[in-house]
């Protein structure tokens, strides 16, 4: 019988639709510029060096930076593979803060509250914590906490980061649940012997489908979205 | 001028009123028990060995304990003032989550929803983090963020406990103001550059009256409860 007593929750993609978001922004930036840009392709290609920025960063031993310096290096990649570089400082600062203000999925704030009213609810992302604030305040999401990376001092999918949010909500990881849109991510939560919920987020890589929408392991909940989550978490007690 | 981007608040005393949930939870537990306790001396007494016990801790060196845990063990020695040890383990625990469930003042969810519609706000208190999550959702108080003792791994008055919460918002001292009805509070985050808001607690200490309820320095502001906070903020501006 599982027991969860908090949620932590991964956020981009899960929560916030970065994609759609990403590439808005981005179009309305170079329209301003009366320049043209694929938003889409570019938002796709912005998050594509992510998960290879912070291996790189885990390999070299380096010690943790926040997430906004690591979009902003990207950024400078992905600017000059679309060939737009020559942007002053202001400017690659103001598209690296298109990060701060992510559109929810239409379901996220009111399955947010709906999960909160039941238990702890926790932000468990990659984001540092002054982002995370934004984000949140941006698309009107309230957490309990915000754990996640920055306490961690490491980004998942590092098992401390899963094991310091445990720690913080003085849990036993077998009673926290983590909620991602991720195989990855779960799969490394219930490496640490959390419980894990997974969302399915089609539309999380836009009009051509999201490949990894599906779970690939028997997750302890399978939802639509976190209304679904929501229902579902009150239905298995 | 000063400018303010988020608030940090000091939550014992400040947003919650310990003192009358303390005794109150108190003279029910001994109620129940037929036993008698005089609920405002106990939680006065209890209370009176909290500022001691972290110097104790500090100047002894050792690591950072939970504030959890330091209040189990000055319960123990108010317990046996008042002449009522001989409790099993289960019961300490449960007196010492009394500070759990602390009663807000009234003013304190309106007021610091009202402070929150127009910056960041967030906890920066000696409590850790799985605490402050249990009293926010008990009394019914929203944060951006659960900063204070447990990121900085040290307790209030130390410097590094103002500036890592400055640090997590990712703002400069200057630019973000330390709420608390207690002037040593305010003195410490003023020596690490803070803006500072004094709130007048008359009741803090009971029917008795608070000694401590004036202001002592020229505080950046000063105000009657957070509802007059945040009317005197959004005046400032």
């Amino acid at each position: 019988m599982m027991q969860a007593d908090a949620f932590i929750f991964d956020v981009f993609g899960t929560v916030l639709d970065w994609r759609s978001s990403v590439a808005a922004g981005v179009e309305h930036f170079f329209d301003n510029r009366d320049k043209s840009v694929d938003g889409h392709r570019f938002a796709m290609d912005w998050r594509s060096l992510y998960i290879p920025s912070l291996m790189a960063l885990m390999e070299r031993g380096d010690p943790f930076v926040k997430l906004d310096v690591l979009h902003r290096q990207n950024l400078l990649a992905v600017l000059e593979k679309h060939g737009h570089t020559g942007l002053v400082d202001d400017e690659i600062d103001e598209l690296t803060h298109l990060w701060h203000h992510l559109r929810p999925w239409p379901d996220s704030v009111a399955g947010l509250a709906a999960l909160r009213a039941q238990r702890p609810v926790a932000a468990c992302s990659n984001a540092n914590i002054a982002m995370m604030i934004n984000m949140s305040r941006s698309a009107g999401l309230l957490w309990d906490a915000v754990l996640g990376a920055e306490i961690a001092q490491a980004y998942k999918p590092a098992p401390q980061v899963y094991l310091k949010a445990c720690e913080a909500l003085e849990l036993r990881p077998e009673n926290v649940m983590m909620v991602a849109a991720h195989n990855a991510d779960l799969a490394a939560a219930r490496e640490q012997r959390l419980l894990t919920a997974f969302i399915r987020r089609p539309d999380e890589r836009g009009p051509d489908g999201n490949p990894g929408a599906e779970p690939d392991q028997d997750w302890d909940l399978v939802a639509d979205d976190l209304l679904d989550l929501a229902q579902k978490f009150s239905g298995s007690g």
